[in-house]
């Protein structure tokens, strides 16, 4: 085992890995180094033929589902036992960079072209998944395609939701499976899969997107689980005015009431110890002129913590703080996502661990801050989770950059776990 | 004289005035009783038509000048005497009201009617001016008609000016010309006018768009003058960063440096006498998406006040307060606008509460919170306003409105004054 696992690792390609990553950030390059591909999109099936081609080459089939997931399958000595399962997303944010998601997925063909160049073959077989809207940058929210295939919500639970553009997602997922008509068809979900049972384990690499591994000087993050996220969207309505005539004691401004509401959120989610994350990413206002008393504001949410109690709290307490805040306007406060705190499995956190060990690469554990597919497969099957550095930690960002390698090092890692987990 | 002014102000039909608002408002009707009728566009020159129809049958001549002013003359008996000059603007905000401004241009018109039916010839020649581009909704800042016409700045200053739409105000305004190029041109400014010198007096009624007449009881509003105002348009710029995994300590938030720049601005205007006019109308955040920290927040300051020394010592330290407000950002602060206080000429003040008394109507002086042409025309003549009480105070908004009654008693008012004027 460790002299075969030493063969993977050692087959595997930094220089081949780093060529494919930044010939797929051409797909959708913006300034800055930056990638804006949105999921069902021409560049995104730019993007994932791409994929396919390289896949064919190292010997892996191309299948996909009808959440549009796409499939590569790296057969086993056992064509019967329950896959390992590796991958991640191939869209980006609308000002993303060039490493969140994709990484996970060519690290993952990375890891069975490294194992098809040392010819071993598996007890079980591996596949790669690159799961459909991960980041709910074109249709909210994010992870549609894990959210499907685990069975947490149906598909057709978005139908109707729809892009900038007004394109529904059901329109958007037909067109893009017609175009990808010629792949073979899987049925959607761990149980009627092609094996008809859950993977034997799920084990996802992927950019940090936090400070913390390049602050230890370590390349592997060994992750331990994924804070939990409440998503909240609040809308205050008060009555446009002039702004030249009308008294400030009888105005009812949404944007100074919007502002009395964001500082008794800031004081109510305030954490000396900086473990809990609160953000106000979105802000608009009506009818938004500069002489005119706003009528209307609205605002997003964005509240994330490791403990599932603090979580709760926090977030029960968000709708009555904002209306407590209120000086003259009204609001209203919808929930829009709500997902608890997710522990990884001992087990594969333990074989991630082993991994890196076993390749001399200085690791730590850490719980992941972003939101991730693995967050879905924990109700299914084992699941755990390889981090890589990121630069100053900057994610969602042109900025965003991983050393190649750092990226190397990840994909060793993955093909040990990958290895050890399909025994 | 009191004879022909009582004449004068009988022939005055609140109904005909009435109609004709109710006319006016079709164009570019919105819900709620609203109105958007954007300067220079089909729907304002719908009703530059109109209005000129209604002039050519009370004997009143029709010209424009280049920055696509109107005007209706009506003679006067001695051709050579300066004019007395009123009206105001025909444009409306985005999601306006049916009586901003174009009650001025109305209620001028019918002063002329008023005279006409009345077979009153007055020594001077009275005229009726509606300015273009008061509201600046289309195209910023507003005023443009009147400041070209006044000199306060050449009308090539906007020429690159562009709407929403991207198109110039220079292109808009010979687009506009084109469209016109039946009417007589006459030339742009008071030196140089058919006349050859500036006119013998300015006087402009308009809706109050404040509370303080309709709390008083009172219909007619004897305007001292003009509050003055600055602009300000605030850049935040920090970085984006992921929601989920950036520390707060770590991060540059905009959204949270524009909270605290807004918070210092609120305790530096504050004023415990209501006085004082501070409004942040306008705010744009980018990305602009839930899960991404803002990298950018803008936002505008409409700050007004009637004391000179007040606007200047509050306005110079806005700049500073912000800076001094930011905790990991970066703020430019730029003024788009800054027009003193306005004080009105004592003899118009006086001519119009004089108007008021002899026509048995309730009145107080007061002082404009709003932005009006009269304010350019003030270093040009002698310059005064009348106003009219609106329901709430409420402007800039479809909910404006203005009794019949109301209206009828502005325009018995200014032609009562008009005729004092032209004697």
């Amino acid at each position: 085992m460790g002299e075969m696992a030493d063969k993977a690792a050692g087959a595997v390609s930094g220089a081949r890995q780093w060529r494919r990553l930044m010939r797929l950030a051409e797909l959708g390059a913006i300034p800055g180094d930056g990638v804006n591909r949105a999921c069902l999109t021409d560049l995104d099936r730019q993007a994932r033929r791409l994929l396919a081609g390289w896949a064919t080459e190292a010997g892996v089939s191309v299948s996909v589902d009808e959440a549009a997931n796409l499939w590569l399958r790296r057969p086993g000595q056992d064509e019967a036992a329950a896959p390992v399962l590796t991958g991640s997303h191939m869209d980006s944010q609308p000002n993303g960079g060039r490493f969140d998601g994709i990484y996970g997925v060519v690290a993952g063909l990375e890891a069975l072209a490294a194992l098809h160049d040392a010819g071993i073959v598996t007890h079980r077989p591996i596949e790669v998944v690159a799961w459909t809207n991960e980041e709910g940058g074109r249709f909210a929210p994010g992870c549609m395609g894990s959210m499907a295939w685990s069975g947490h919500s149906p598909l057709t639970t978005w139908s109707e939701v729809r892009d900038a553009e007004g394109i529904r997602f059901a329109d958007a997922l037909a067109e893009h499976l017609r175009a990808e008509a010629t792949l073979p068809r899987r049925p959607l979900g761990p149980i009627g899969g092609p094996m008809g049972s859950p993977p034997h384990a799920y084990v996802e690499a992927h950019i940090e997107q936090g400070p913390l591994l390049e602050a230890a000087g370590r390349p592997i993050g060994v992750v331990t689980g994924i804070q939990g996220s409440r998503w909240f969207s609040v809308t205050i309505t008060g009555d446009t005015a002039h702004a030249g005539t009308a008294p400030l004691a009888l105005r009812r401004d949404a944007v100074q009431d919007m502002l009395r509401a964001i500082t008794a959120l800031n004081a109510l989610t305030a954490d000396p110890d900086d473990v809990l994350r609160f953000t106000v990413g979105r802000v608009t206002v009506a009818p938004n002129t500069s002489n005119t008393v706003a009528g209307q504001a609205s605002f997003s949410i964005d509240l994330r913590h490791p403990d599932r109690a603090v979580l709760l709290a926090i977030g029960d307490a968000i709708a009555p703080t904002i209306r407590a805040a209120l000086r003259t306007c009204d609001a209203t406060v919808q929930e829009t996502f709500h997902a608890l705190p997710a522990v990884f499995d001992a087990r594969v956190v333990a074989a991630v661990e082993r991994a890196a060990a076993a390749d001399g690469q200085g690791h730590m554990r850490l719980a992941s801050g972003a939101f991730h597919d693995a967050q879905f497969l924990v109700p299914v099957c084992p699941t755990g989770m390889i981090f890589v550095p990121c630069r100053h930690g900057i994610s969602h960002n042109p900025a965003e950059y991983a050393t190649p390698e750092h990226l190397e090092a990840g994909t060793r890692v993955l093909a040990r776990t990958l290895l050890d987990l399909a025994a």
